[in-house]
């Protein structure tokens, strides 16, 4: 099978790195790198749920997502000076909240909100998934600094996620594209898994020829491959962060 | 298998009507009812496209979602009153966008645009899955109305295009629920097929326990045969529409 | 005298229709049908009203108003798209709720708070007049609801409004004009009525060369004797609905 | 008959000046005073129309109101913070611009446009009013200072108009109310007139009773008596002007 | 040394006058002339404070600017019209604002919101040093009508506080510009001073050439001597005002 | 004379570092570390000007600023989701446009824009000065970039720009303070000096007492002798910067 233009094989993530405590003031923090994409990922946490929710013991879990005018190839203007949040932004931090929802016990956050705040820094495709693997290092962080310091017994989170996408690119299936594999694709696919192996969301689309049950099965099982490597990763990042700061 | 509470099985689709030219003006329009949720779906040809897109001699679609304030059980507050669409609505019309836009050919469009507007005038669950399939009809009627007029020599819809939505609820995988099943469903999957049977989109998320893929792939079966139901009456509809018109 | 293109004469009314009950979920609703101008008005009572009128023991009645983007000729932008609604979008609304609050005892209401959604499904002139023909009925429909289920005495509407517009177009007084007799017009005025015969509102506007008093009282006469229709119809189709639902 | 608390009869303007000239920089000014009200209108012209009417050969006029946060007895907030125009504020303006409108001719404009601007300074009452009589005299000085510098033929102004409102108070029709006359009444109704006697628009709206007909004539007939008072002041000043800048 | 071009010597001010009282309803405003600018500032009494103030004792002041759209000699489009308020606006208000705050002892205002409204009705240049002259006047106009009707002990304003501005054009340094020697100087500078000398605020920047410290020197001590005699024209109009009102 | 909570004596600034190159896609960029703070700054060159300068042959420089939401102790709102940019955030970003521009020739630019987005990544006091200090580096390399392709001649910086801020903080003037010496202060002072040693911007507020002359010059002499170190850190910055592009 031909190599990728950036000499991977279908099936090989790009270069992955995660670094948590990357900003000051956060509860948890990471810097995810995933090849040339790069976002810092923070975790606030807020002893308050959103008025609707009061009084019912349970906490809520919530994302925002932003890009840096300058981490793309053209410079794309500020959402804060356009006016408001595109219907892009606005879809992938739905989409980054839903994936952490999935994996807290919601129950066992108390009145709580947890924040997460994904910030891409440069962009190289890829940047929704990256974002919501680094928000799960960030919340995991800010839970154990909880449970460290007597506020809460035990961390809320109930397993790890992670997210990785997929494309078909001139017929092959290829695992973690970057932009130019992914603007030139024909089908783009976004999968989430808890770390049981589970699905929590899939989001495939054509956007140029339609995609049969066997093109499904093998994203998904190239998704799988490629998000226990992810999740291998958060793990000994977390029991870095762990060592460090016991 | 126990009934469902609306004495459907599950893998029954509500009872389904189009009708199409419910709007007076548009160039092509579609009533759509599945159960108790209605809409109308308007389709607007504009001898022209956005400025980015002049002069490459191709078309484009595009869509926008709007609910009528009482469409709902409980009154909503009216988008044009709140100041903006929320990020709900600017997925649901990115999703429709993308739906029509993947069977259509943008070439032979020629320089225009088509402006798919579909709005909720009553609603219990599968409003977007509704939308794509009038919206497909109210293209088709655009269309055709343009063919006959020596517009364009011939249509540039390359194949029909339906959706239906699936949940896990109470472990049953329950095909185009209402809204009480869906609001109370653990996982809520959305499926745009193409007339061929393959796969245009797939949105599939968790909103409690993950799902495993043999729940994926059941739920997509039981879509499939759901879409042909509705590609057999999206077929019939046309029909007479043709027979009526000629 | 000469027909107009329609083949109405100056004093006759568009074909009128009022059906009850056209929306599934609304405490009331009515779909109004005036020639080719076609609404759907819908009634929500709230068990509250805004927070600068709590402990008066009054109740408030408010409307909101829309238009499907393509119920005309050439598409309109969407409101909520374009970030909010246009200055004759709240003028309409305005006067849709003064016209309301004018025929309800604000006291007999209670703490409660009417909102009446007037929603243009089809337009062809006269808009503004059908909406409030048809937030009457909707309004009556939802009252009597609550006097069946015990929760108000009586209704705290004391009469019925009707609306009916007039221009004067080739130095001809027209009632009831449609788009085209409208928009061709030197004057432009809308009468608003209470059953008693009295002027609820009234706004005469010359868009070309002004007009006289006798004009205006020819006008006033007109009116006055269309409204007489609508309050005959808006009786029957409550009437009807009363039957029903004993 | 008994007095008014400001010691007027029912038919008696409040004083009433007009002060051509009160901005340096626009084409046309005008401070208008009537009783408490005060006002400054500015007539702004500009080489160009609005690019949906660009090559018809006629112009434009339209017209923007706004209020000082302090004019009113407790604070506004500023509109310009509050991030819009309000409804009220809306339907004002474009009163304003329509009586401006009817009284020019668009063709003898050629293609320019006419802003109007009008400040309310201080607000006890009739500030709609107001604002149209003070705007005529900015708009007549303006084109005067354009066919003193040669630029225009002639004014392409037809006649002059005049705004006054009256009102039912308990029972009596009282004209050119001021604040506290005007918030307690029943019926509101604000009159716009040609020079030659002819009515440009009429608003009359019942805020507690419905009016009858002959209520409606007897404030139309006092309202033309005031309009005929606010004529002779406009051209008295507009004389005076001639007279200085000769 | 050479004259200016309006007559004045480099370190004369342009013609000035107070009027207080201008507004009919306000608690304190008064009328700033500079030369050819003039502007209306208000002061309004609150008898809160904003939420996050609550319950600590002190009080707060704050401004607000706006320029009416024919205060220029082009037209400004309207702040409200377009939606918000400019980075200019923004700025110049929050300028104000601090000036204000810092010659009053918040605490002796009580739980108070003093809010400053100065409003621009003609421009030709130092609109921001006007509005801190005036704004001085009517918050003196204020207090003082508070402390007469046994509301406050004596005024919670320490000081007075005055603005003046300076440029550097063509080498030379001007006192109080008007808008001809500021649109063309090379560095633009704004002090306020408290009335005992010291320094509230210095704003300079270099809109060309950069500036030594002598340069900064200069200016700050012909901005001084300006504001003398705004100090002592305040305070002549202040005792006026008591004269009036006593 | 005592040390700083942070172990400085007042002249000291806090550690400085420059490194240029931090984002991948930007024709020019620095990350910037003084103290606690940290921000990214990225130079944007595009080939166009805004169309008010079209065909004047010179260029433009424009400057934008943002925080990531949880750059500070407590996470604040994010501009984008709130609908705009706060008044703080224009102001600052107008500062270092106005500081940026400074220093270049425009005519040298040709017709070219160059934006400056500058965003912090961690806070602690002396943003707005760290991201001018920074935004000349990236812009530095972004020109030498072009001069090394051949598409301008020679860079139009003239030269280089740096911003250090100064405050009184209990009757001491401390040099470049980290948050909790700013937000105590009783003066708060920033300083843009050309690399001449020449004033390009002078921003001084008494958020407390006032301020006499001596104490201006204290904090300025203070400021300059800080802006040197930052000078020479910009200087081998950049020569590093050259050697490894070379």
């Amino acid at each position: 099978m031909p190599q990728r233009h950036n000499g991977r094989n279908s099936a090989s993530l790009r270069p992955l790195a995660f670094a948590s405590g990357a900003l000051t003031w956060a509860e948890g923090s990471c810097r995810v790198v995933q090849g040339r994409t790069e976002l810092l990922c923070a975790a606030s946490l807020d002893d308050r749920v959103p008025p609707w929710m009061r009084n019912a013991g349970r906490g809520w879990v919530t994302a925002e997502y932003g890009m840096l005018p300058r981490s793309t190839s053209e410079r794309m203007r500020r959402e804060a000076a356009n006016g408001g949040q595109s219907g892009r932004t606005l879809e992938i931090q739905r989409l980054i909240g839903r994936a952490l929802r999935a994996v807290h016990s919601l129950e066992a956050m108390g009145e709580r909100t947890l924040r997460l705040d994904c910030d891409v820094i440069n962009a190289d495709g890829g940047t929704r998934c990256a974002a919501i693997n680094g928000a799960y290092i960030a919340a995991a962080c800010a839970w154990e600094a909880l449970v460290q310091r007597g506020l809460v017994r035990a961390s809320p989170l109930r397993e790890a996620v992670a997210a990785v996408s997929c494309v078909i690119n001139q017929d092959r299936v290829l695992l973690d594209p970057d932009y130019s594999e992914d603007s030139t694709a024909s089908v783009d696919a976004n999968f989430v898994f808890a770390e049981s192996g589970k699905l929590i969301e899939v989001q495939m689309s054509a956007e140029g020829a339609a995609f049969s049950d066997s093109q499904l099965n093998e994203m998904l099982s190239l998704a799988r491959q490629g998000a226990g490597e992810i999740f291998a990763a958060q793990k000994q990042t977390l029991e870095e962060a762990r060592a460090k700061s016991s």
